[in-house]
């Protein structure tokens, strides 16, 4: 998430009550956690086991457990908890903020667009021309859906990604502030539920299919052209290139690519990255002659058991 | 979809700029997808394939992509692209409309039925008496709920069906004109999906109950007195016979037929007919006994890896 | 679940005409399945197999289809058909009140509690303090919802149990009389649903996180601080314990116990209980190193195949 002003770092160490090591007076232009930062963002490392990756990344500024010397082009917030102190400042810049009826006004809607009984829109969302919004179907604040798009009944776009850290006695949330951005001519069935980034968008490409019931996690980027169809559960920060096909009932675990072109037969589990232009079948999947061959040999195990 | 009035031929004709192979005064009584039709419809074929699929079947005129004579019988209308054309003539006969509120005036409520607060009715749907609809369901136009009917909140009965064309840079929605059908002392959990026949009707049969999040696709035809568990997914163009079970997570591939009587076993998936009165099991699912032989067999494969 | 005032065991048995066997006087505290009675409840039987099993229930009552002398410190009801009949009070008893705006004048919201636009409460609701209700969400009478909950749109809590007793010509129902309690710090995500208690309650335990698609049945109780993923279904009368985590799409069967700190990967069935602390795999799940070691077996069959 970017802000919409920079904010200097003494301004936002002072919020979080942490201890600027390197230059208060540099100026902070968003906020985002490591999978997705750029230049100028402020992000959070909590574990050893990451102060490299989090120092090395493209963020200017990092909050962390350690007290240490700033490295050469960033400068640090130290605090005792920098997971609290991220979280706290993603609601400080994006608080939720309650809706006192069905369509925000703050809200855009584009020309011909249809709205139809019952939906929920958001504040700052903004829908484009031509589109069709099917009855119960909710979108969150400040998600953006494109021209020709048509959205079947009780969808939810823009709900919380689903990740909490691990405390001794409970978990806490990280609070998202990302985005749900569906592109142009995309349709999306029925009970869907898309949910936002937790710091980047959730991206659905331009001309993409999407049957009933789908599930689609925080961060993902699916590309053009693909073909979901009902019950496929997409696990957060995946990346779908164009192109894709997959089946009904597919599961796919987080932080994977699938390849452009590649199709999922129904019911599989996806643990990897997928080739493109393949064909995958199982779960866990595996390229779709491959089990076919495996599946036709088990049925002759209780064979070999009599021979041997 | 039948025509509330018949039409001539030659004026379905002018509507997508196509050429009359035939008689263009005959009546057309109906518009239907090759897997519907009824004699009096008029259906479309794009592709050699089917050529004598659809010039064999019981539909009196054919939108089609070749010149030629009309079969004894039949007339034809002559297009570049039946598809499209086909299409336009659903959106013509059946054009979406709007509503303005959650109860359409255009629908029918039977006597001492409960619709909740938060319930949306579309256009032209008729509602039994002894119903009870709960918070949040959505009924699309068109469909028919029998007597005694109770459907759980945020279902949505009637979305379009999941039936795209696929062109060289993007797909091409066929658009739906069917119903669900839902008949009498049927039960449908919370937040499932029943989608409408693209040109037939869905019908979920008398006395019929699921569980919540169950899918079904378009033109699916379930008999009676079945039970379908939490989260079976039913592809289109499905027939499931009287006294089916289907136990949770179970995926049904399009186009298939389930026996009367027949038992599916949870996450199951199928993949092929079913006979009736057998149960079943895996994903690809063979009878239940042969897969469980399958199952303890596979548990003995290191011990034979050993012994070789 | 239990009557506000007791009444009388001869009263009851009016309203269902049947024949006290013991003492007609003996005051009944409330109404329960089998599974859940307790000192003072009423039940029924109606299976010989079952009939010593409610005989030595800790019900006080028992509605039973044969003319016997009552046990020691039990009275009965005789009646033909017992399953009827039970239902029929419990519709006495809990009878369906139809709702006429989307908060129920008797309920009961707490303190900062945020309640979206569209979100359905019915009677006799409880929601605590600091709670955020996105909208859409349904909320069926006499659910409870504790402290700093918050539920995702289009969410269903408190729809009835899938339980029918199979007669000749077809099913019927029985009716839910329990409630679904969601204890403090728990999040539901999107488009869930929760069904009540037949009798009972179904508890969500404290600080347990669910992702979005989740089905949970009927009397199905949850430990403290278990994380459930995307489209997981759990049946009826489930007890999983604290610490437990079942990522995306298992399926677990009715009836079973999870251990506390069970991990369940992606995809698992489960049909059996699973030991504490042990982590599972599969469809029908075992221990996952084993099924690991069976995977990596069954890939070497095709060359045990061409050696024999």
């Amino acid at each position: 998430m970017k802000f919409k002003n920079h904010i200097s770092l003494g301004s936002i160490a002072d919020l979080i009550k942490g201890k600027v090591l390197g230059n208060p007076d540099a100026l902070v232009t968003g906020i985002n956690e490591i999978h997705m930062v750029e230049s100028g963002d402020i992000t959070f490392v909590d574990h050893p086991k990451y102060y490299q990756k989090a120092l090395n990344s493209d963020a200017s500024f990092v909050i962390i457990n350690k007290e240490m010397e700033a490295p050469e082009g960033k400068s640090l917030i130290f605090t005792r908890d920098p997971f609290s102190d991220y979280v706290h400042l993603t609601k400080h810049f994006r608080p939720f903020e309650a809706s006192d009826k069905l369509i925000s006004s703050k809200s855009k809607i584009g020309q011909n667009s249809i709205i139809q009984p019952g939906v929920f829109i958001g504040n700052n969302v903004v829908v484009g021309d031509n589109v069709i919004i099917h009855p119960g179907v909710v979108i969150y604040d400040h998600c953006i859906i494109g021209d020709n798009v048509i959205i079947h009944a009780n969808t939810v776009i823009g709900s919380d990604a689903f990740y909490f850290k691990r405390y001794p006695d409970n978990f806490s949330k990280m609070e998202s502030c990302g985005r749900v951005i569906i592109k142009d001519n995309v349709e999306i069935g029925a009970g869907c539920t898309i949910d936002k980034g937790v710091s980047g968008d959730t991206v659905i490409g331009e001309g993409t299919k999407f049957d009933n019931h789908i599930h689609i996690g925080h961060d993902t980027v699916i590309g053009k052209n693909c073909l979901l169809a009902a019950k496929v559960g997409i696990a957060g920060v995946v990346t779908i290139e164009d192109d894709v096909i997959i089946w009904g009932q597919v599961g796919v675990n987080k932080d994977l690519t699938i390849g452009k072109g590649a199709v999922v037969l129904a019911q599989s589990g996806i643990g990897m990255d997928l080739k493109p232009g393949v064909t995958y079948f199982g779960s866990p999947a595996t390229e779709a002659r491959e089990k076919m061959r495996e599946l036709i040999a088990m049925k002759r195990i209780p064979e070999i058991i009599r021979k041997l």
